[in-house]
């Protein structure tokens, strides 16, 4: 839609939807952007960047071939930098933090995949800000931040991922030279998928296993030139290409890097923490792996914020959509109802809306925690790590995961109209279905979530303190358990005990095993399908907690009608997962069936009664149509002329008759091919 | 990879895993083709269509443009129909399902998306077959075959999908010329998705309400010229063109079609049931609906067999590349494990082996059951209809969702790389999840079985007879239960109390809702979330039954070791399911929480059994490496030598700096841009 902002009536649909609500819309968007300062500093933003109408494309990008995207890509990287640098320096007075947030987002309006530039600001520069001496910063950060260089991060081979100890790389010291040799000695050591590596970058942070005076250090970060800086060649010992295509992010020219004995300046390794002197004697960091935690930790707050957004736009889409479609006659003589009557698609939507809220909120309180852990540091009590790092993978792992099926959720509401691109709604999957493996795989990080819990229960049974979000697991080793009550505060508590639950029976589990002559190991092995399970019951009652006292905190003092719609939506997100977790309320509970009845008729009421206010929820995200790129989901509900102006701009429209009519339909028809 | 099938040596890897499978890979095969004969016959078309390497392209479909795409498909599917039509006329002497079957898939090597001709053979024939009367056929039947001409089937409408009753095409009888004039009164009265409408097609079967002596009749079916069959420009009066980029079917030119008042001659009608007589009159058909009941049922029987097929090779992909890859380390000085040892990725992948097993087989036996019903309504019984009808809704929409979600499922178990398009999963997804949406979608499909179900119950209720899918319910009402057992046949006991539970709770709520003053269709809609769990659940229960019967019948004869294997998937996919719905299980059927405890831990034991014939499994759905398209799923296991030669074929790898170094890049880090 983005390429041609034409204005349009407002749909009469949506005009009746806007006026049936009966909350102050605005009031719930200055809730989500954290107080109506942010509001206005976003539109500002947004106005600087999206008012000149910069991020139009002459063709619409799904019609270019993947080269020709990448290269238009690229020219609104540097048109869209230009653009916000200005506006950058016109708004310093507010924090990094949320500046990062509103600039990412807005930037959407001209990637619908996404930037070539996201690596530079995403990982080298905060990975200089966070492994560089003082001295390194002060010669990096300005040719950064002034993009005199762009660079990447590289760390994933093409065979190794997840375990970094596993990496292949080497970068091995010659004190003659003051150098390190940087070699890729196998196919499987070459580095593969960094953003940006493929044809855009000239300087990479690669990650390296480090070898001087013939011992091993493990893995350390080195600060590495690529490119020259002039003719933008690849230097010589050096392999660089494009990975080629993928489901999503294919403006991003994703790269392989392989070295053949390349040296670099022993100055270009990365010496906030461990160092190698000159002589090649190395000297260890105090605490390497917690001082490395603040960049990893971030990285997921932006991620679990990240989904949240995208599942905003996915939902804002599908309910506009679902208010404009009309379908079917269930009554006779009546007119098609609007879809967004049924009740099979209140079902679909309106748990979309409440966990884009529950996982803004939850990013927020992470980064909240992380920080409060973080000065609990600086005082030398580095108790609550191990619960930090637990927390930041098991809600990375579960929001991605939610959002990715809600996502496929909303586009499946829309029917088949969902399927077309200019609906927006498949590419805002094949970008979100990736966080579920980046940064940590979602299996992988719920299992090292459950390994928290394991170690939290054996601590509990013990009667030794836990830390807070496991405090319920003492109740439950004490036998007690809450009789059901149906009540939003007795279904969190009964997801406590669904969580402590299951971790009791993996506990269960891997001790039978062990009994039967396994392992610790293999008896872990063999119980991580439940263990997956558990780290997920974990996390939906941290989640749920959160969402249900964040909300109470912040609409303290908002109007009658915001504080009951904002109730109605946690509530409808507790009974949805309630409902989904049966099985367990009636194992690790005191629910009856008769109890798992009157959820369901409760859940059902809550639809009926967020109904007429659904498209005013969708409009309180307050996402512009220039951000939105969708047909289906535009301001003005105009949903079919959209569509149909959409698909007069596909390239095979231009002609009537296709070349291939000649060369092959014809013959083909007449016999003679 | 089939741009370049370069024969590499097996990876050792492999090699050890096909010598650890204890049973016969191609008697499996064998069980899958329907038997040997067919095998041989498979493989003789296969040879024929791909051993000449006409699939192959010079650059891969992947880095073409949208327009580049369709030209390219174009070109294949009229060289795909001149090899094809000489291998049929080599095989006449099987019966034409399985033909068609043995096509469908081996034309996958030619296409990655799909065949713009798709529907010529898969909706134009079997309507004209279906629809026409005989001297009808005789004129048509003769040009279609032989691609005289080539058409496609518009039904939906811009704004009417499912609801047909809801279609605005008019088609209106002239008796002074004997013509219909067919009209698009509105812009969501315009046909919007038939494939190969866009630009291929010149012939059209069009649905529209048909008028005539001033009285509405309803939808009936035309056949419609669109463009002139020498210079493929549209007919005046037609106004015809592509619907733009969509998540997947890119190069099916999937189009729009209005008209103007245009005419076609009275005979265009397709009038093997309802007529309009020269001077107007229109003569109704004896049963209309039911006579049309077999095309819907033969392409649900091809839906359920495609994304059975699909499945297979998604979960090959996945389960080859698993015993290839290697992470990370359980065990301090041991070398990483295959992926595939560990039981979370068990866990993902064999349920998809068994899935694919258990559809196919489902697809199968939907036929049978369809051929049985039809040869007692010849003989004037018409009792069964409803019953197929229920079915084959189900059956549909369930199989579509489960393998949608499954084939992601294997996507994610291969981490990033799955991600790439050259593993091939993304395009099986994109093709898959619109199955679940088209030819009736899932929500929809779930309760037309829903509304089956209910009445079923009713009738158990006042003791008359029901059909034989739905005998449950008499046991049900009477109270009676099965004690919990844990075998094989008390799971699909368990799940078929599942589903009546589930029913039961159905007319409850509706019931308490009557009488709470609300009619009969608010009733329903209201409860409409729980109905379609309930047809779920009865589906579940229907699939589950078939299939451990059809393996028991098929397997009798095999050997022992086959009989071993196949009994183990088939008791995986029915604990996989039971433990999936453990809150259903509690509340209808008489499980304990320590059986369900003893589920899990037998399900546990089930991966552990079939994990040594991993690999054997995949192999014997005997998928050639043309029609996988996958640099992880190819036979030989060469996962990143491939991975990398698929890279190198990137244009962007075609020349060292892209142009929008010197444009963009260069100008913006010098600062003058």
């Amino acid at each position: 839609m983005s390429q041609n902002k034409t204005i349009m009536e407002v749909n009469q649909e949506l005009v009746k939807e806007r006026a049936k609500c009966n909350f102050n819309v605005l009031e719930v968007t200055h809730i989500l952007d954290g107080g109506e300062k942010n509001t206005l500093h976003r539109k500002k933003i947004e106005s600087i960047a999206l008012d000149e109408g910069a991020y139009k494309d002459p063709i619409p990008e799904e019609y270019l071939s993947p080269k020709e995207k990448y290269e238009n890509a690229v020219r609104k990287s540097c048109l869209f930098c230009k653009i916000v640098k200005n506006a950058l320096t016109e708004f310093t007075g507010l924090e990094h933090f949320s500046n990062f947030f509103v600039l990412r987002r807005t930037a959407d309006a001209f990637f619908k995949e996404i930037s070539p530039f996201l690596l530079h600001l995403g990982m080298f520069l905060p990975t200089i800000l966070g492994q560089c001496t003082t001295e390194q910063q002060a010669y990096w950060l300005p040719r950064v931040l002034d993009i005199q260089i762009i660079g990447t991060y590289a760390q994933t081979e093409l065979g190794h991922g997840t375990f970094i100890r596993g990496l292949e790389t080497t970068a091995t010291y010659d004190p003659e030279t003051e150098e390190f040799v940087l070699h890729s000695p196998t196919l499987t050591s070459y580095k593969w998928w960094a953003g940006g590596l493929g044809k855009t970058v000239n300087y990479c942070i690669v990650v390296a296993q480090l070898y001087t005076k013939g011992v091993c250090h493990g893995t350390h970060l080195f600060i590495v030139q690529i490119r020259d800086e002039e003719t933008h060649m690849p230097l010589p010992g050096i392999k660089v290409g494009e990975i080629g295509a993928k489901m999503g992010f294919n403006t991003a020219d994703n790269g392989y890097l392989a070295f053949d004995h390349y040296r670099i300046p022993r100055q270009n390794m990365m010496m906030k923490n461990a160092q190698v002197l000159k002589d090649g004697t190395y000297v260890k960091p105090d605490s390497h792996g917690k001082l490395t935690y603040g960049t990893m930790v971030l990285v997921r707050v932006i991620l679990v914020n990240e989904v949240a957004f995208n599942l905003a736009k996915a939902c804002t889409i599908a309910t506009r959509y679902s208010a404009v479609r009309r379908q079917s006659q269930p009554k006779p003589n009546e007119p098609e109802p609007q879809i967004l009557d049924y009740t099979t698609q209140q079902h679909k939507l309106f748990i979309c809306i409440a966990t884009a809220h529950a996982l803004q909120l939850a990013s927020a309180w992470l980064w909240k925690t992380f920080n409060a852990v973080m000065s609990d540091m600086k005082k030398g009590n580095t108790d609550s790590l191990p619960e930090l790092h637990a927390l930041s993978s098991c809600l990375k792992a579960l929001s991605t995961s939610d959002v990715t099926s809600l996502i496929e959720q909303c586009r499946y509401s829309c029917g088949g109209h969902g399927y077309m691109l200019c609906s927006g709604l498949p590419n805002i999957y094949s970008f979100v279905t990736a966080t579920r493996t980046y940064e940590g795989d979602y299996t992988i990080l719920l299992l090292q979530t459950a390994r928290f819990l394991v170690k939290a229960y054996e601590q509990a049974e013990a009667g030794t303190p836990v830390t807070p979000t496991v405090l319920y697991l003492i109740e439950f080793v004490s036998g007690k358990r809450t009789p059901w009550d149906g009540s939003p505060e007795g279904i969190i508590k009964s997801f406590q005990e669904i969580a402590a639950g299951n971790i009791s029976s993996c506990v269960k589990s891997i001790r039978n095993r062990m009994s039967s002559g396994l392992s610790f190991e293999d008896a872990w092995e063999l119980t991580t399908i439940q263990l997956v399970g558990a780290a997920e019951a974990h996390c939906r009652a941290v989640i749920s907690d959160t969402y249900k006292k964040e909300i109470a905190r912040i609409t303290a003092s908002s109007s009658t009608n915001v504080k009951i719609v904002m109730e109605q939506l946690v509530n409808l997100y507790l009974h949805y997962w309630a409902l989904n977790r049966t099985g367990d309320l009636l194992r690790y509970s005191s629910i009856s069936g008769e109890d798992v009845a009157n959820l369901q008729m409760k859940y059902e009421e809550l639809l009926t009664l967020i109904r007429p206010n659904a498209v005013g929820l969708v409009d309180a995200f307050d996402l512009r149509d220039e951000i939105l790129h969708s047909a289906l989901g535009s301001y003005d509900g105009q949903v079919y002329k959209r569509l149909f102006a959409e698909a007069l701009k596909s390239p095979l429209n231009q002609e009537p008759v296709n070349e291939t009519f000649h060369k092959y339909l014809k013959p083909t028809m007449q016999g003679k091919l």
